[in-house]
């Protein structure tokens, strides 16, 4: 069986050994078999243990040896030393998956990283489907599976939850419980020695009963893997997820702004948002998603119809839509108006919010309810209901389950209060309507499915062919690298460019004063000098550039002005010469385009304006490579300095397609060429008609 | 007796008068009566009807000309005609305190607002203290006092709850009822026809039964009494407060930038800013807060230590810690590590967090607790705790509740789960120890605490004296509005600053090209040419502005061409000449000050970055007039771009010292002169060494 199929065999087991049972309550290998039995397991159980004859009334196998052929899955609960002798046992009997629950692996050191490494190439081996080593075991709900040793066991539904965290599933787990939710797998996914996340995400995308993915991670164990399989099931399911440990991660000491910047997790933002994964910012935020996604269909579109019995909660609600980026109150249409004038008492408010006012019984709610799911302005809904002494708590919820029987659009429900409305909040929640005590964190469910929506509505994006002379820019690196440089200087860096079809502006490299004025005579005066060596990449800080030189004399004067103070502030560095350039087209705009490797998402592209944009506002945007057409536009939109590029006070706009162009095609650099480990084009000049990389760094990464 | 004891009558009334009382279950006049004796009023209690004889066993009195002398407290819930009669005949009675639920006033139109202002004139002229028209009536629990028609009576506690609307308090009254939260008084404000919010804190200041005041309002009543009363109740408790209508309040047409981008909730904000009232964004941080606040004492510092017995949950916390902007992960001193080593087992986590891992019994929590509480560097303590196999789940509640006993800092605990953590959360509740189910919001809680406590810290700042002719500046503004003009012309308005000993640039009116030169002279070259127009007064757009102009020659030509310009685009604007005036210091920065008057608030002022920074990013911080020295200082650091003032790259720091006192003086100045609707400094021109006042506006109102 393929390592794939093996998965499946994780949570849909027709047999299940136990290595390590017990009959001593409160040992984990009693609990694990006590689980099983607990779920219903219809399918074989095996405890296997060599000093018991029974467990919880289950014959026992002495030996993993004795264990049926291609056994479907073994959950290993020894102790840490007996676990590569079972594994290789179990690989002889030819099974198929394995969860370890057992500790001691690497999370401890050394020693049990490698002890971890032999069940990795056991099951490579064998294509066997591992979990662990370190974990809680996982339970499938739909397959009457729970090889965990969890307390407690959900009742089925439709969300699915996997976690590096073995507490956090403890805890949804016991949320589950308590607010009865019902989930349709959990898995600890522990070390992640074999099956990771991207794995999960390959296998839940098909899994018929999963409808909602949720997931908490520290770290993705193959990022290209996690994007392949995150962008594929986000095209069919919502995945949500946290991602922890996001101010820990120390940003490494980089010798640019991109890699300065750019820690690790804007990577992760980064790659959800090019997967499509929705980001949880926390605890809170990932519950009231689970519920809303697995329980309402996705809005068709922005616009919000509220209904309450007061005005205030109303008012409330309004703001957060209108504050909302996504949102807005929907503008109702008169036909909506005019039946509502058929039963509304004269003192209500028609328009939105409709205020049903104070005393309104459940069947105001209902008709009113019918005729907003009508309106074709209003798609999706929010009830009010505040605990007024007329208020049907009941009945109301009764008629808001009955009208959402009859419709496509989302209804959420806000009942403002605790102890009276509780009977209503239990019959709603039975219904799988999502309900709140405040109506902020519903609106932000609302605006998170309508932008699922709209990514989902997105057609794939275009990733248009960019054409270059590969082989030319690989000569250049080759070079370089064949010194040992890791940085390349930038007049080569601008053959890189050029094979690249990047505009950039006309240069000579001018060895003598001679060359320098010969140069700016061949380019035309005005002409901009720079420092040529590969050991100065911050030339400005020696004094290495010099501006606007209009005429023989001053380009002369200035070439022996920057050599000479190169040679005095950086006596150990090799100088070239300088850089004759042709001065920047008038009235352009700085902008800053770069890349730098992430070490697991490869690379990472950031956009801003340059001068204080990008170092003092932190004005900046970034994707992952490769850039399509969208992400291009995309990026350069992000960022609130935007408005800038688009033109202020009747300027015209820049050329955008211009600095799209540069944008995709270093993304195609980047990709050509792993051994460029950052590259940072600051500045690009770009004004309305085009865009010219003025500058450019390009480092290696050590051989 | 004076107004403000009458609002003692309110809460506290010895004998309390239903006028409207009903024998009929299910009308308000009989829930009124019915809500009083199920709080075991203890003073006297009068029905009033002239068809009854008693009501729930109480004898009635027939009518109001019939009660005592100097009753109380008044509930009226007679029909809205019967309204003022029976006021009238209260007023005759010396009634001290009125509660009129009644609706039917200023809310449903023109007639309801004349009787509206009846009952005010009998208010104010009998020093009654009227809670209404249009609400629910208020609940003293300490008082057991209910003068409502609510649906339930909260347990006693030491929250205070004041609302502008009925169905919230009917909300927050179900929350506290199902949650089991303590209140000390609930208050259905209504109309606020005489009894407001600012009486209401002033009332609350000095309530010794109240610790936390919560409020929900709309709008102020009274803008300046607002601020004195709140500023001074924010110095003894905290006062936590909704303002609804955030979005939905239309920003009016105004003539300048400060105009057109302060709306109404920019001053809220500054008037709440002004006075230390914490603004709660939505209803679940305006629980979390009461909670937090009534039963924990504020942190005295930045230092949270989270104690866990879960890695995952724990790097969670850390996160929201790292993220917020205040607090941060106490380092703890190497005694409390030496202690930990004493009994924490060898794979515990000895460093912030505290991860006492999975198996942690209850006394470990307690230990480990014991010795955090002591860390001079711990301020607060967040205590975690997944509901593993082992986790002693009530004896870890109680373990909490007895180290909190024993320490001044505040403790927060996060029970993650739901079905198994029920008993210790319920414990911990009734304890009163905030527990939440996940992290983020109890960490938001405490920042805010610290933020609070932080103001509480801080001396009440300094006003410094701004010398100023303001007879001169007077007469300028008299000379303006005498012409019927809203503009005060740009030299005339330099005469304004100059009263008022702001720096203006060296300014001559120059009705002639000759006088222009002759100006030109006396200042020196280069210039500016400006024109001067009491009608024109966006100079630029009709070219009406030209910069460094270095001889007699350009002077004369740009006197031709810009009045020519000016009579051609504008030809209904009276010319006055040109301004000359000197040109900007060298290496200055623009700035913009403003004000705008707002109608509750008075003055408020604005301060940004020119150009693009207020128009494109919105780059803009406000405060409310008058401005203190520390006001000053914040309004600059407020804004993002404020790290180009301290200078970028080497650039030495702007005169700060001199951009506060030209806000200090903007601020004195709108004081002065009620009858400046607007003013702009646009731009202030400011480098290391001034700051210099380049063009200014001032709006007057129409008369």
């Amino acid at each position: 069986m393929s390592f794939k199929e093996n998965i499946h065999a994780l949570f849909a087991p027709k047999t299940v050994a136990v290595i390590g049972a017990s009959d001593k309550p409160g040992k984990v290998g009693h609990t694990v078999v006590q689980n099983m039995l607990d779920a219903e397991f219809k399918g074989t159980l095996i405890p296997v243990n060599p000093k018991s004859d029974t467990i919880l009334g289950l014959p026992v196998t002495k030996n993993i040896e004795d264990l049926p052929e291609g056994l479907d899955l073994a959950v290993i609960v020894v102790p840490v030393k007996a676990v590569v002798p079972s594994m290789e046992a179990l690989a002889a009997r030819k099974v198929r998956s394995v969860i370890i629950i057992t500790a001691g692996f690497k999370e401890v050191g050394r020693e049990g990283a490698v002890l971890e490494q032999q069940l990795i190439e056991i099951c490579t081996k064998n294509d066997i489907a591992m979990v662990g080593p370190n974990c809680l075991g996982l339970l499938s709900t739909h397959d009457d599976n729970n090889a965990s040793f969890a307390a407690g066991y959900p009742k089925k539904g439709s969300i699915a939850f996997f976690s590096q965290s073995g507490a956090l599933c403890t805890a949804i787990l016991d949320w589950a419980l308590g607010e009865e939710v019902g989930f349709s797998k959990f898995v600890s996914m522990g070390n992640m020695a074999v099956v990771n996340e991207a794995n999960m995400l390959e296998y839940l995308r098909t899994d018929p009963n999963t409808k909602v993915i949720l997931g908490y991670i520290e770290n993705v164990s193959n990022g290209a893997d996690f994007i392949e399989q995150a962008a594929k099931v986000c095209r069919e399911k919502p995945v949500i997820m946290i991602k922890s440990g996001t101010t820990t991660a120390g940003a490494k000491a980089a010798s640019s702004h991109t890699g300065a910047i750019a820690g690790s997790d804007a990577a992760y933002t980064a790659a959800f948002r090019k997967t499509g994964v929705i980001r949880a910012g926390d605890m809170g935020t990932l519950f009231d998603l689970a519920m809303a996604f697995s329980t309402q269909p996705l809005p068709e579109g922005p616009g919000v119809c509220v209904v309450t019995n007061a005005g205030g909660p109303g008012i409330l609600a309004a703001d957060a839509i209108e504050k909302s980026s996504l949102l807005n109150m929907a503008r109702l249409s008169s036909n909506t108006i005019e039946r509502f004038k058929e039963f509304l008492p004269p003192y209500a408010a028609l328009y939105n919010p409709v205020d049903l006012v104070g005393d309104a019984p459940a069947e105001r709610y209902r008709k009113s309810l019918e005729v907003v799911v009508e309106d074709p302005q209003v798609h999706s809904i929010l009830v009010l209901l505040t605990p007024t002494a007329s208020a049907q708590i009941v009945e109301t919820a009764q008629a808001i389950i009955d009208v959402s029987k009859t419709t496509k659009k989302p209804i959420f429900v806000n009942y403002m209060g605790g102890m009276r409305t509780k009977p209503g909040v239990r019959m709603l929640n039975d219904a799988s309507i999502p309900c709140s005590v405040y109506p902020e964190p519903l609106i932000a469910s609302i605006e998170t499915m309508y932008k699922y929506y709209l990514w989902r509505q997105t057609p794939a994006q275009e990733y248009p062919e960019i054409r270059r002379n590969r082989q030319k820019a690989r000569l250049v690196i080759n070079e370089a690298r064949s010194k040992g440089a890791t940085e390349v200087v930038e007049f080569q860096a601008q053959e890189v460019l050029r094979a690249y079809n990047l505009p950039t502006p006309n240069t000579v490299l001018a060895r003598s004063s001679d060359e320098a004025v010969a140069g700016a005579e061949k380019i035309g005066y005005p002409v901009v000098l720079k420092i040529a060596s590969p050991q100065i990449s911050h030339k400005s800080d020696v004094g290495g550039v010099k501006v606007n030189l209009a005429d023989a004399e001053a380009v002369k004067n200035a070439f022996f002005d920057i050599t000479a103070r190169a040679q005095r502030m950086r006596p150990e560095a090799y100088i070239a010469g300088c850089l004759v350039q042709e001065m920047a087209p008038k009235g352009c705009k700085e902008i800053i385009i770069g890349f730098k490797r992430d070490e697991q998402f490869g690379p990472l592209l950031m956009f801003g304006l340059g001068g204080i944009y990008v170092e003092v506002l932190k004005d900046i945007a970034f994707r992952l490579a490769p850039l399509g057409r969208d992400d291009a536009k995309g990026i350069i939109r992000e960022i609130k300095s935007y408005m800038l590029l688009k033109g202020v006070r009747g300027e015209p706009p820049v050329n955008f397609q211009a600095i799209e162009d540069i944008l995709l095609t270093m993304s195609e650099l980047a990709l050509d060429f792993p051994e460029i480990q950052e590259a940072e084009f600051n500045p690009v000049l770009v004004n309305a008609e085009k865009a010219v990389v003025a500058d450019v760094r390009i480092t290696l990464s050590a051989k």
